[in-house]
């Protein structure tokens, strides 16, 4: 599936905090056999929000759209809001989700409130996805959008929470046959100029294979390139071969090229 | 002013990469007293280039772009050819920065090749960034879109090469009279849906404070709950007198409220 992570919270947007959700995600998702095509995010009001939503379901059309964040009790917590506003659907408190929400206060000697309240409304039709660390559920949305069936999962912002309810929920959902097969070499000294016409007669030669060279250090004074090699296969083994020989072929080539130390930093395997 | 954040290449979408440069400018931007409206990353190809430009010009009418990623020599960075095309712009060799990078390999012994050439093809009107780590110059571009005067800063996606660059050549460029002042307390106990009518109150009765709260820990078994609180002053001393009393009045409600230790993370001070 085509996927799109949006990151929301201003705290992101002040650089206080270091996207790792996003990174998470997105790891995961390609792992799973999925392609992210964008990483948004923006702040906790109504409006950024639904232009996000827009970019995501409309201008990149892709069909699972993970949020992270504002799910919890404050007022400013508005995800799930602009997730209905945007479907056009009612937020309505969802019987399951305040029960989970209510049992999780009661353990502790603690009422609900309104605020708490709050993190059961959902819009209408939504999956409450049950949070095993800490309170505010997540949800699931399956919807029909431009003629075709999109999927919006809602995960809290705190990582802990947020890992724990993808790998509990939403991995079993997206597990596909398709195997990831990775592999890292380190070239030093590495020029991506001088490496680049290796790589771009690479990619011609195996379009199904996905390769980038990452410079490392400065160019000048101490140039290290690492080549990521990366490709999908159902069949692990055919897909570890096809890694190994198109591997060969990259050192083989820059070393007619130039003289360079290679190193293996990952060998070709499954992820 | 307004900006946006587009941090492009595949390695992000695929997490092989933490997006560090989009915090590291998010925070710097911040500080220097401009509002960050999005964060965006998205792959190494010109149509999803373009979505992300329109998205930050048109939908969120941002001020200042700064892109980070694409200036490289090989194939797939197309950066600069994007943002030529997004403003019906031509592509040309800026002679200034061709100087410049011929220089650089000169000094190694290395001549100038098609795909080091490359480097140096900048929108027309575009101003050339000098790279004091590596190679590849960064670009900034004047021009009026939609009646106003934007701003496009381009810059590498090597974090040192980015890091230097903004803070030679963009830092002084941004730097206006506001400064942040920002203060952070932790909670404990800290439940959020506990404190959340304190917080709520607290941003009525002070507009032009931000205050957020982010719960840590598990909010069951061991809660926790950082508060945040940041204002802009060009009195640094009136600033840091408010933040006190914002501080404060906080740390008052929440101890009438709920039985709570409250640390002192970071005093209120200018960052």
């Amino acid at each position: 599936m085509e996927c799109c992570i949006l990151n929301i919270g201003y705290e992101i947007l002040q650089g206080r905090v270091i996207n790792t959700n996003g990174a998470y995600l997105a790891r995961r998702l390609t792992i799973l056999g999925h392609e992210v095509k964008v990483i948004l995010s923006v702040g906790d009001n109504i409006e950024d929000l639904y232009k996000a939503l827009k970019l995501c379901l409309d201008t990149f059309d892709c069909d699972l759209i993970i949020t992270t964040g504002g799910l919890g009790p404050t007022p400013d917590d508005i995800t799930l809001e602009a997730i209905a506003r945007y479907f056009s659907l009612p937020l309505e408190t969802h019987p399951q989700a305040l029960r989970e929400i209510e049992e999780k206060y009661k353990s502790k000697g603690m009422e609900l409130t309104e605020e708490r309240i709050k993190m059961a409304r959902m819009p209408r039709g939504a999956i409450p996805l049950r949070n095993p660390v800490g309170i505010a559920p997540g949800m699931m949305l399956r919807i029909i959008h431009n003629n075709r069936e999109r999927l919006v999962i809602s995960l809290p912002g705190v990582p802990k929470e947020m890992e724990a309810m993808f790998t509990l929920h939403i991995e079993p959902l997206l597990r596909g046959s398709k195997r990831l097969i990775e592999a890292e070499i380190l070239v030093t000294p590495g020029i991506e100029s001088e490496i680049a016409p290796v790589i771009e007669q690479m990619i011609r030669l195996h379009p199904n294979v996905y390769i980038k060279s990452h410079p490392e250090g400065s160019e000048l004074s101490e140039p290290r390139l690492r080549i990521y090699v990366s490709l999908y296969d159902q069949d692990q083994e055919r897909g570890v071969t096809l890694c190994n020989n198109v591997l060969k072929e990259i050192v083989t080539n820059i070393s007619m090229r130039c003289k360079a130390e290679i190193e293996i930093l990952k060998p070709c395997s499954v992820s």
